[in-house]
C-alpha cells in the first residue's frame, strides 16, 4: 500500500524531470523526507540527472540525503561537485556519516574530499578514521550536547536550544567534568520536569550506562535494547567522552548482525549488501567456500559408507534407512545450535552456561529421541512388519544420534565463543556435516555387532 | 566486565538483604536503574523478598521496574499486594505495559487488576487488549504529546513541559485537527530551533510516515529501521491517530521476529522467552513437531534409494558419493533460501521479485557448479584414478543438485510468502529434505543411463 504511493510519487517525479518542469520538481523534493529522496536519485533517475536534481535541494536537506545514498552513487556525486559544494557537505554531515563514507571510497578521493573540509572536521574524521571495525568507536558520532554539573536547567536548555542544529540528538545530555570526564547524563524529558533553577548536578543520573571505544558494536547495540536507550555514551580508556552512538545506528547494527549469523548459519561468507543489490559474482564468491569445504567434508561420511560396503551388500535394506538417520541427527543438532547462537548473540548464554545448556539439551534429546523412536517404529512396522532386528538397529541408533547430536549442537556454538569465533559458523551446515558422519559410524557398528557381520 | 560489576553489585544488595540493613538497601536500589533492579529481584531474591523489597522502591521507579519484570513475577506481586498499591501500579504503567501484561495473567487476576483501574485507564486498557496479536495496535501506547495547527513554540513547549510526566517520549510531537486526524509531526528538536512565536503549522512536517492499528508489527518495526524514526503514530481507518509505537518497542518487535526466523528455519516452533528460562518439555515440545515431520519426509528419500538397491547392488561404490551429493544440493539451497528470507523480512525483496531471484540464483548456480565440479573432479581423480565414468555422472548430478537446489531455495520462500505463509519455514530443513529426494532421484537416474543398468 504505502510502497504503491511511493511509487506513484517518483513517476509523477520522473514526469516533472522529462518535461523539464524543474520548478515544480524542486517544490516536490523539497517537501518529501530524505529517505525517499535517496531512494527516488538512486532507483529512478538515469545516472546523469543525478547530479542536477541532487542541487536542487536545500543545503541541509542536500546533506540529509547524501548521508542516506549508497556508496556508489555518493562517489558518483563527489566526482561531479565543485569542491565549494564538497566543503559543504563535509562540514554538514555528522561524523559518523562522513566515516562511513569515506570507509568506502577509493583513496585518491579520500584526499580530495578530506582536502575539502575544513581542518577541525579533518581532525575529527581522521581520529575516527582509526577505530577498529565493528567497534563502537566506528559507529560514534562526536555531535552530542554536553553540559555542567553547575549548570541550572535554564541554563541547559539555553545551551541546547543554542547548539542543537548541529547536534545528531538532544534528547540524552551527558555531563561532563572540566577534563571531559563522563559523570552523569540526564534526559531532556527530565530536564522539562525540573524547576528552571534545578542544578544538573542534582537531576542527572550517575549511574551511568557507557560503552567503550574499542567495545564489540553488537556488546553496544545489546545495550540499547536491554535498557531501552536513544543514545550511548563512548568514553576512552580514562573515562573521557569522545563520542555517543545514536538508536538509528544500533537499529542497524543489530539488523547487520542477525543477518551475518543467518548468512554465517547458512554457510555463506557474511556480505554487506541487500541481496537484490548484490552482483552474482560476489553471491558467488561468498557461498563458494563453503560449498567446497562442506563438500570435502562430506568425502569423510562417504568413506564411511564405502567402508561398509560389505554390510550394506549383505543387508541392502540398511542403506535406505542412511537418510532418515543422519537428516534427523542434522535436523536435532540444527535446532540446538541454532537456539544456542541466538542466545549468545542477544547476550542471554555465555561459555559459562555449557553446562546447563548440556544438562538442558540432553533432558530434551531424551525426549525428542523417545518420541522419534517411537513413530519410527510404528512407521517401519507398517512398512516392514514383523523385521524387529532392523526395527530395533534402526531404533537405537536414531536414539543415540538424536542425543550426540543435541549435544554437539548445543556445545559448539559455546566453544567458538569461548575461543572468539563468531559461533554462528558451527550452525547447521557444519553441524549437519559432522552429524552425518557420527550418525553413520553409530548405525553401522550397531548393525556389525547386531547381524554379526564380519568385516 | 560489565556484567561483572553487576554481579558485584547484586552480591553486596544481597548481604545487605541478609543483614537487614534495609535503610542502605533503600537507598542503593533508589539510585540503580528499572532494568538492573528487575534483574535483581527476579534472579537473586528468594521469593518471599520479591514483594518487601519492592514496596522499598519510590513510586515512579517501582512502577518502571514492575514494567521491566517477567510476567511470573508480576503476577506475584499482583497477588500480595493490595488494591491501593495495585491501583497505583496501574494508573502509572504506560497503557503498552499494561496490556502486555494483561495478555499473560489468569483470568480471575485480570479481574482484579481492571477493577482497581481508573475508570479511564480501564476503558483504554481494553480498547487496546481487542488489537490482534503481532498487530501495531498491540505494540502501541497511548501516552502520546498531541499539539495543534495554531500553537506558538512557546505554546507548544509550555503544553510539552506540562504533560511530559505522563507521557511515554515527548521528543516527537503530534498534530492533529479537532476531530484527531494526524496532520503533522514536529520533533522537539525542531521546536527548539524555531523561534517562539513561529506557529507549530508551519514548522511541522506533513509528509508524515504512519501506520494503522491492523499493521503488521514487523512492518512497523521496518518504518523505524528505514527511516531512522524515535516513534511512528498509529492510526485507525478514520486516519485519527490513537497511539504511537516507540523504538524500544519496535527494536523488541526486530529481535523477536529475527529469533523466530531463526527459530523456523532450524526446524523449531517459534518460542518467546529465553533459552535459559524455557523448560525441557517446552522446549521439546516446539521440536518436536518439525523432527517427526522431517523424519517421516525423509522416508522418501529411503524409498528412493531401496528402489535402486539394484543400481547400487551392481555398483557399489555409487552409494559412497550419496552423503557428497545431497549435503551439497542441501547446502546449496540453503543458502539462496536464507538470502531471500532475510530480504523478505528486511522488506527489500517482494513476490514479484521472482522473476529476479530465479535469474540471479541460476547465475550464481552457473559459477558454484562450476567451481565444485571442477574440485570434485580433482578429489575424486585423485581418490579413484580412471574411473572417468563414475567421475562423469558424480560432476553431471552434482551440477544439476546445485542449479534445482538454488532455483528451488530462491522460489519457495517467495511462493510462501505469496501465500501468506511465513517464508522461514521454507529454509533449510525443509529444503534439504526435499533437495536430498531430488538429488538422488536425479544422480540414480543419470548411473542406471550411462551404466545401463535394467531393473
Amino acid at each position: 500500500m504505502e510502497r504503491k504511493a511511493l511509487e506513484e510519487q517518483f513517476a509523477y517525479l520522473m514526469e516533472l524531470v522529462e518535461n523539464r518542469r524543474y520548478r515544480e520538481l524542486r517544490d516536490q523534493l523539497n517537501e518529501m523526507n530524505e529517505v525517499d529522496i535517496a531512494t527516488f536519485l538512486e532507483e529512478e533517475l538515469p545516472e546523469d540527472r543525478i547530479v542536477p536534481v541532487f542541487r536542487m535541494l536545500h543545503k541541509d536537506l542536500a546533506v540529509e540525503v547524501f548521508a542516506n545514498l549508497s556508496p556508489d552513487v555518493q562517489e558518483h556525486i563527489i566526482q561531479l561537485v565543485t569542491d565549494k559544494e564538497l566543503s559543504v557537505i563535509m562540514d554538514e554531515l555528522y561524523v559518523d556519516d562522513a566515516v562511513d563514507m569515506l570507509e568506502e571510497l577509493p583513496a585518491h578521493l579520500v584526499k580530495r574530499v578530506l582536502q575539502s573540509a575544513n581542518p577541525e572536521t579533518r581532525k575529527l574524521v581522521n581520529e575516527f578514521l582509526k577505530y577498529g571495525e565493528d567497534s563502537a568507536g566506528s559507529i560514534m558520532t562526536a555531535e552530542f550536547v554536553d553540559v555542567k554539573e553547575k549548570m541550572t536547567v535554564a541554563d541547559a536548555i539555553g545551551h541546547i536550544k543554542k547548539t542543537a542544529v548541529d547536534k545528531e540528538t538532544v534528547y540524552t545530555c551527558f555531563v561532563t567534568d572540566t577534563a571531559r570526564h563522563l559523570i552523569g547524563v540526564v534526559s531532556l524529558k527530565n530536564i522539562f520536569l525540573a524547576d528552571d533553577d534545578a542544578k544538573i548536578g542534582d537531576i542527572m543520573e550517575t549511574d551511568v550506562i557507557a560503552a567503550r571505544t574499542t567495545d564489540d558494536q553488537e556488546q553496544v547495540a545489546q545495550l540499547f535494547s536491554k535498557y531501552d536507550l536513544l543514545s550511548v555514551p563512548v568514553v576512552d580508556a580514562e573515562n573521557r567522552l569522545v563520542g555517543i552512538v545514536t538508536i538509528d545506528d544500533a537499529v542497524d547494527v543489530m539488523e547487520e548482525e542477525a543477518t551475518e549469523d543467518f548468512e554465517r548459519m547458512a554457510a555463506m561468507l557474511p556480505s554487506e549488501k541487500p541481496y537484490l543489490k548484490t552482483g552474482v559474482f560476489e553471491l558467488a564468491r561468498k557461498r563458494i567456500p563453503w560449498l567446497l569445504f562442506l563438500m570435502l567434508s562430506a568425502t569423510v561420511s562417504g568413506l564411511i559408507l564405502a567402508h561398509y560396503e560389505e554390510a550394506i551388500a549383505f543387508i541392502p535394506a540398511l542403506v535406505s534407512f542412511v537418510p532418515m538417520l543422519t537428516g534427523s541427527g542434522g535436523n536435532a543438532g540444527s535446532q540446538s545450535a541454532t537456539m544456542v547462537i541466538r542466545g549468545i548473540a542477544l547476550g542471554e548464554i555465555e561459555f559459562r552456561d555449557i553446562g546447563r545448556v548440556l544438562f538442558k539439551e540432553f533432558r530434551v534429546a531424551l525426549i525428542a529421541g523417545v518420541a522419534m523412536v517411537v513413530v519410527n517404529a510404528v512407521r517401519m512396522q507398517i512398512m516392514y512388519p514383523g523385521d524387529y532386528l532392523v526395527i530395533a538397529v534402526v531404533s537405537f541408533s536414531l536414539f543415540v544420534a538424536i542425543v550426540i547430536a543435541k549435544a554437539i549442537g548445543g556445545c559448539l556454538p559455546l566453544i567458538a565463543k569461548a575461543l572468539n569465533l563468531d559461533p554462528a559458523i558451527m550452525a547447521s551446515s557444519l553441524i549437519t556435516t559432522l552429524v552425518d558422519a557420527v550418525t553413520l559410524l553409530i548405525y553401522f557398528s550397531i548393525a556389525l555387532q547386531v547381524f554379526q557381520i564380519q568385516m
